[in-house]
């Protein structure tokens, strides 16, 4: 059976009040063409169609074009699952009759137990959860992380799981710790909401979505599909595009196919006269650009001047005056609490955190700790 | 055929705060009850199934579930127009995978000329427009009220009509003076809106949404079914349901069936002592007040008092103060500009209006006329 799977559409998004929506639209049809070409049996979609809970009418006239083109003119299924940007009562309105289709479009936690079955594919899903969505769902005491979530979750689907299907789990998540990472560190994500790789054990393959790099994670069964295109200047390098898969009997193959965007994101640093004289290297002047450029002191409306050129410069920034881009290199594993915010607030402020802010810092934490021992 | 007629359904309205969803969700049960007990061939909704173009999401899990529990369950097909209330593309989002159970939500002007054929009865439909949609969609030139919107689009749709056929027209909007009205002058909406009924002549049966009125026009073909509840304390005495029509060849019969909503709206008058000592007659605590009383002068917190007992009382007025109600009696047709706006300074502001006022809204009107000469 064939599957692509992709995730993160994010229809609607914006940047600093500049529409995507054509961009998305381009990237769509480069998604057509590419059902048209491979012609899976169904096209996976891990969550985030929307950009927000609210969707603008373009948008949903966007994102419905795009489940009609796939679903009823290319005649090809979906499983589709909300994610933690999608409002789930506007993404599956409608599911009563979408499904007369094969278009699921899945944002119920009641719906994770029971798999989708496609011959000997047993599909299981996960939409966006928190901890407290699971916790009142389920009526269970016990959740407090996403870990703890997870660990229910997958606990439950352990109880119904066919060994003798392949089995497969689409979530919107966190992941961190790919097993079968061999010279690469697991990227670590370094936050609360992380669920651990081996979580998922019991499954043949996972296709997620939430992480928009499409090699987040290094697992021989947890893929990220990343996001269509690019969205903020921190992927400028990444690529972009969907996975497919091949799966029979218990084995598999993948592979990320990439999309080739209407446009790029470009990080340019430069002088401003370098910009206006258009002496910088740049394959397409209507890509969008990120300028960080030094010499603007004596220019007006530099903004202004910069986009006769290159009208889809979305973010200027002054290089004189720009904050040292350092990293912290901190283990804030191996830190108490208030090490930990010590250091952020040196990094922030290049100052020490003494006296006065110090013992507040201390009372605040004293008080967090014991609040939390009365509960 | 048996066709139910439903129009103004307003999901999700609220007044002065108080949502009106349970009360919406209590009416449309009882009329899930007379589809099943009449067993229509179809249900026609003639707009403004949402009260706002952006629908919150628990109006459009009522709304979803209306459409799925009439169409799917009880297998009924519906046609729906949009109404001024609804957002086009939220309304009909869905509408390809919708058309596949009978489901039909028409927005779109270009679906006016082709009629909806259930075997000899032919439904024409007519989203609710403004002058300059309609200019613009067919981009017609000399279109400035609602009459030539109308008048235009009647004039396609007589281009295809076929006369041997029971011919329905779907509408949203205000008409005036219905033909056949004896002892009843016809309601004047007194509104640049308004659409005379002989436009719509060459149609049979023509089945309109926009006034909640279910008697808002006296005519032998032309029906409002009225909203399916009150709406507002002006509707304290409306009756409230749907129409129910029986057409056999060309002839047919209508009867309007009323709904007892959960909660009725009433306007008591009385002291302020008599209401919050329980000296009013009134069928239902529960019901929905506007309270206009006397003797308030030395109470605080009137509202809070008075909702202990009447829990949903929606409004308070003071009747001492309260301005008189006393209408204004002007033939608005047999004015001049000036002369109405003369007529309304004075009914507002109880003085003449004179001096520079006077000289500015003259200038102002002969700018205004000066300005449409020129165009």
């Amino acid at each position: 059976m064939k599957i692509l799977h992709t995730a993160d559409w994010h229809i609607g998004k914006s940047i600093n009040g500049q529409s995507l929506l054509e961009d998305q639209q381009y990237v769509l049809n480069e998604l057509y063409k590419a059902i048209e070409e491979h012609k899976p049996d169904i096209v996976i979609i891990s969550g985030d169609l929307y950009d927000l809970h609210y969707p603008s009418k373009d948008s949903m006239v966007v994102l419905e074009d795009a489940l009609s083109t796939i679903n009823l003119e290319l005649d090809t299924p979906i499983i589709a699952i909300s994610g933690n940007h999608d409002g789930k009562e506007r993404l599956n309105y409608g599911e009563k009759w979408f499904e007369k289709s094969g278009l699921k479009i899945i944002t119920q936690y009641e719906s994770m137990f029971k798999p989708i079955e496609i011959k000997d594919v047993h599909i299981y899903v996960m939409p966006y959860f928190t901890p407290a969505d699971i916790k009142a769902a389920f009526k269970e005491k016990d959740i407090s992380t996403h870990q703890e979530a997870a660990d229910y979750i997958v606990e439950q689907m352990k109880l119904v799981i066919d060994k003798d299907k392949t089995n497969i789990l689409v979530g919107h998540l966190f992941v961190s710790g790919g097993k079968s990472s061999d010279s690469e560190r697991p990227l670590s994500i370094g936050t609360i909401e992380t669920v651990d790789a081996s979580t998922f054990d019991p499954f043949d393959i996972v296709m997620l979505g939430h992480l928009h790099h499409p090699f987040a994670i290094q697992s021989e069964f947890i893929f990220y599909s990343g996001s269509l295109m690019q969205y903020s200047f921190s992927e400028e390098k990444q690529a972009k595009g969907f996975r497919l898969f091949d799966v029979q009997d218990k084995a598999f193959k993948q592979s990320f196919i990439p999309i080739t965007p209407r446009r790029s994101f470009h990080v340019v640093n430069a002088s401003y006269n370098e910009v206006i004289h258009e002496n910088i290297t740049i394959p397409n002047k209507d890509d969008y650009f990120h300028f960080k450029l030094t010499d603007m002191d004596h220019v007006t409306d530099p903004l202004l001047k910069i986009r006769k050129i290159y009208p889809n410069t979305l973010q200027l920034s002054r290089q004189d005056y720009a904050i040292a881009q350092d990293e912290i290199n901190v283990d804030v594993h191996a830190l108490s609490d208030l090490d930990i915010i010590k250091s952020f607030y040196k990094h922030v402020t290049d100052e020490e955190l003494t006296g006065v802010k110090n013992e507040k810092i201390i009372q605040l934490l004293e008080a967090e700790n014991n609040k939390g021992a009365d509960e």
